[in-house]
């Protein structure tokens, strides 16, 4: 039987979860739950209802996994332990300081109600936790690194549209080449997170604006750039729609660590991706877990669970004797 | 109360475990089991008995989990078996097209006697295969490439050792850059294990023997060499002692997949090693594993486990709530 997934929220996380369950051969995707109107909502997957998000409690036996994909600022804080009552649940929750609370408030409303909510599921917490461990585990003494991008910022690209004069504006948080080659050497250098990246704007000017002033300001505003190295191009809005509309991202964690009686020998771990479409990534990740949810709650675990709970072979669909003769 | 580590073997690894023993807090030594005689065999930890492996049944109830620190061609495929019947076992069986095989044989022992046997522990199999089942769950359309190195092929160098008039030879394989270039620029070649490495020899020869009748010796010898790039060294003794005895490797792990309703969006995983002792190394991620084994012995766990089996947060000693704070 096919495991039966839920979507509630249909933007581009949404989406990208219903191609990744259009793909996978042992899922179906039973309904979207969408805060619009239904009417107004197309979805690719024919036959699957589009249903109000107020109905959703009618579902709560029609659905294996529900995955989440709302924002972390307002619609997960909330979302993930309300459906945690009814449903197995899986978010992308990604405000790090705020994730032992999250856990908290998830972990009691699943173990009450006799679920499980897997939380903060992706790259990044996601994937580059897992690397984080796995790789402390592995070299107890060491330095960890990790490197965001290249990739849009959605804050900082705000922070520079809110500026008088600016009509629209992407801003790319860019590793820098120099730091990647430190930490590679294992030099183990002192970096602070301005240390290890640049800021790189492309901005489309209203009519009449005058581009020294705005980049002033921004490479001068205090918190978002003014500690950074700042590269402001202004560009027109075709080559800003053409060139800049992409969901590209990507990222590097390292660890640098020593063995030996007097930590003589030096190793160096280093993961990275390279994506076109952070959104699709970032579900093909949730969708492996929904299906490491599905086992665990048939296996009888309850409450709040995180990628480090999980052994890797739930997220796969082959069994054991496959996983072993190919990838092991 | 500290889990109770026995290492069975006394060479490269077994040092190694030793070391990695000694700084994991909740680990202590309680013997080293050796063929040789004990009085003969030297450690590093003080007041931890040496025992010829002969009397090694008389631990059973001593230790929480044996490290089996043998070989892949004769020893581990009948010790790793054998003692699953006294203990919790784990080793770095690394044959590939024998691991099914040997995960049989070992469940069974395991199984019967109740115990855990964890085999093929360390970076491939092991950290490698992890990877490749994390990333081919998350992109299940793509391409696998690993490549090894820089390091040394012990069956090459020995392989160059047998040609006669060679006093000692080391054999490092390379990873050729314009391979990982072509990987990493996602444009999916088709390569093989001969398209993907360049072979390194360093040499010394006998006195008086023609060095060019060994170097055409090599570079033409079928299977090894034949079919690959080769390059040849010839050096004196002092060079190769004070330059070749090394135990450095490495070796990079990829996946190229696609994401999107067409397949339109393209992303790359990268996982790398650069390891300056491949058995320190080895050997810390197979304590990593102990650490796991006696856990989930400790929970009911019983028969033949693979790294595959074990969520990453297992391998540490934290507690979850200090995992989540600090790596999540």
């Amino acid at each position: 039987m096919k495991t039966r997934i839920g979507i509630a929220g249909y933007g581009n996380l949404g989406r990208g979860a219903e191609i990744a369950v259009m793909k996978a051969e042992d899922m179906e995707l039973t309904a979207v739950f969408t805060r619009r109107d239904p009417a107004g909502v197309q979805i690719l997957t024919e036959g699957v209802p589009v249903v109000s998000i107020s109905e959703i409690s009618e579902w709560a036996d029609k659905i294996d996994v529900l995955i989440l994909c709302g924002g972390s600022a307002t619609d997960l804080p909330v979302q993930t332990p309300e459906y945690a009552k009814l449903f197995n649940v899986i978010d992308s929750f990604d405000t790090h300081a705020r994730i032992l609370e999250h856990f908290a408030n998830v972990d009691k409303a699943a173990k009450e109600s006799g679920h499980i909510g897997m939380i903060s599921v992706g790259w990044d917490p996601g994937l580059f936790s897992l690397n984080r461990v796995y790789a402390n585990a592995i070299l107890p003494q060491g330095k960890d690194y990790t490197f965001w991008g290249k990739g849009v910022s959605q804050g900082h690209s705000d922070a520079v549209r809110r500026i008088k004069g600016v009509k629209n504006a992407k801003q790319y948080t860019i590793p820098l080449e120099e730091a990647l080659s430190a930490v590679r050497s294992g030099s183990d250098p002192e970096l602070s997170t301005r240390d290890k990246h640049i800021r790189e704007c492309f901005v489309v000017l209203e009519e009449g604006a005058d581009a020294e002033r705005v980049e002033k300001e921004i490479v001068e505003m205090p918190n978002y750039f003014a500690d950074y190295n700042t590269i402001v191009h202004f560009i027109d809005e075709d080559e800003f729609n053409r060139e800049h509309s992409g969901m590209a991202h990507g990222g590097f964690v390292f660890r640098s660590g020593t063995t030996g009686i007097n930590n003589e020998n030096k190793h160096i771990i280093e993961y990275s991706i390279k994506l076109d479409s952070n959104p699709e990534f970032t579900t093909n990740v949730i969708i492996s877990y929904a299906r490491a949810v599905k086992r665990m709650y048939d296996e009888g675990q309850r409450g709040c669970k995180t990628v480090l709970d999980v052994p890797p072979s739930y997220l796969c669909p082959q069994s054991e004797q496959e996983l072993i003769a190919h990838f092991l």
